[in-house]
């Protein structure tokens, strides 16, 4: 998992020279479907944009009602065999939408043969393929006319070679703070999807339990009882040297509250909101990769969800 | 707080008789801003409709960017005051969509005086205002011609008045399964809202921390680990008679992975899916207000909230 993490940058680097075939299309809305891994790049790219058109991610069978002919339908599965995903897009072409689609082969490339397609190299967890999905889902994007903003990606991509070295040592002391401990996992506004996804290399890379909420939302509930939360809980913070004032009142506010409690300030580098997003996904991805180095378990394999799959293969009719 | 939540099926009954003025009206899209114990009536609407049209929560100070002209944008702020929502109003306006608010007076009534409005009564924390909050804003809905399931709102009011005495006995038992812990809740995909709701009211009422994750997504990442999950960690599972059977067997298998752990299943009563997810979401009040009892602390004041009030007071220019 180390080499393929280290190779991130890299691997951005080489989705950004993929094609789809997808044509100039503006969409009145757009759904990206997937799960896990694969769906984590829809909330990336919805936090990032903030796009004139309603963009949802849809984690589950079935596609909203909103659906329609003028809406764009992304389904993104690495292994392009998840369930979910593929009775979404029986759904879109009901719903007469416009589809396209990213994996490394499998059901979904068969389905979509005659949609805009990208098939990504084969072979990794779909979670270590993240630079793969989210930059072919750019891609498409950038054919449909829809995103255009090459100046901030050129500028995130050389953040994340330059912080690599970096996050790769630093994350190690960080990694430490967390063995034996639940971390709950605190977002600025835009960067919740950043947190999910922090949150979900945990369970997957280091096999813990983690939690994620966002500000300003978590100081309307999430905040009381907190000066007693059990010992073995510790507080990563995802901060953001954008963030706004009132914001950042509440982050202090915050801190004071924990005094006495375990917290961790986690800061992205770059300028723009894409660098600032990518640079702390990567610090998680690394600091997943040494908690389980340090919990001696090999963060590759995903034991329950295999188990899962085929528990589900047997009850296919 | 035990009395407040006593009335809720008469509060939901007082509330279905009001007027916000609305006119007919057809949305390209609704969001529904708000925070904390105001904002999640519109995620129990959202999950409960799904409406063919984009229907989204905003929590924050900003509207999302698709906003506009044929945009229909509900304000709810039980105070009135809530600062990220009056934020949203001033965004609604710029961009010129339609606007409609809720709450029991306050600012937010003054800014909307030009607007459909229902006033609800004051008075109450404004997470035990979930009844005429969500309801003022199917109301709004019922008069801009959107909604129109009466029926199914009437067989919601007769299972919550039917549920209350033995949800208000045998949440007793349940909440001395919570002391102590911290409960992981798991929901089927189209009750994410009502474990969201859960959640929130274990913060506020028990003042302790927890979490909520919904099928199928849940299957992609947080089962991994869970075997090794630490001892003060307790599972609610929220069922649905209705769940689809590939939900099913996740779920079974779930409780396979955790067997040893502790568990408790959540079922819901009635027919239509609005009674289900009401009569959970009532089952979880009533949880919340033992566990205070059972840990000796009252479920009314959030010290941090207040403190934290005044502290962004302090920082007003």
């Amino acid at each position: 998992m180390w080499e393929k993490i280290w190779r991130f940058p890299e691997m951005c680097e080489e989705a950004l020279s993929y094609s789809s075939g997808m044509q100039t299309f503006k969409p009145s809305g757009i759904v990206v479907a997937g799960m896990g891994g694969s769906a984590i790049s829809g909330d990336i790219l919805r936090d990032w944009l903030d796009p004139p058109f309603p963009f949802e991610v849809c984690r589950g069978y079935h596609l909203p009602s909103w659906v329609s002919q003028n809406c764009l339908v992304i389904a993104i599965s690495y292994s392009g065999e998840t369930e979910e995903t593929l009775s979404c897009v029986r759904e879109a072409r009901k719903y007469g939408a416009k589809l396209a689609g990213v994996s490394s082969g499998g059901t979904l490339q068969e389905e979509l043969r005659d949609c805009p397609f990208i098939c990504v190299p084969p072979g990794l967890p779909s979670r270590a393929a993240f630079p793969y999905l989210f930059f072919s889902a750019v891609r498409i994007l950038e054919e449909a006319g829809v995103l255009e903003r090459r100046e901030e990606i050129r500028e995130a991509l050389e953040v994340l070679r330059s912080v690599r070295e970096r996050w790769a040592e630093e994350t190690r002391k960080l990694a430490e703070r967390l063995v034996e401990r639940l971390p709950f996992i605190y977002t600025p506004p835009r960067f919740y999807s950043v947190g999910l996804r922090m949150k979900t290399q945990l369970n997957e890379n280091s096999k813990i339990p983690a939690k994620v909420e966002a500000f300003p939302e978590l100081c309307h509930n999430e905040i009381v009882g907190l000066r007693g939360t059990p010992p073995n809980v510790t507080f990563l913070l995802v901060r953001d040297r954008m963030e706004e004032e009132r914001i950042r009142i509440r982050v202090e506010f915050l801190k004071r509250l924990l005094e006495g409690k375990e917290i961790t300030e986690i800061w992205g580098e770059g300028k723009g909101l894409l660098a600032r997003m990518l640079s702390v996904l990567y610090l998680g991805d690394f600091l997943s990769c040494h908690l389980a180095g340090l919990k001696g378990v090999d963060p590759t394999p995903v034991e329950e969800i295999s188990e899962l799959k085929k528990e589900l293969q047997r009850h296919r009719h």
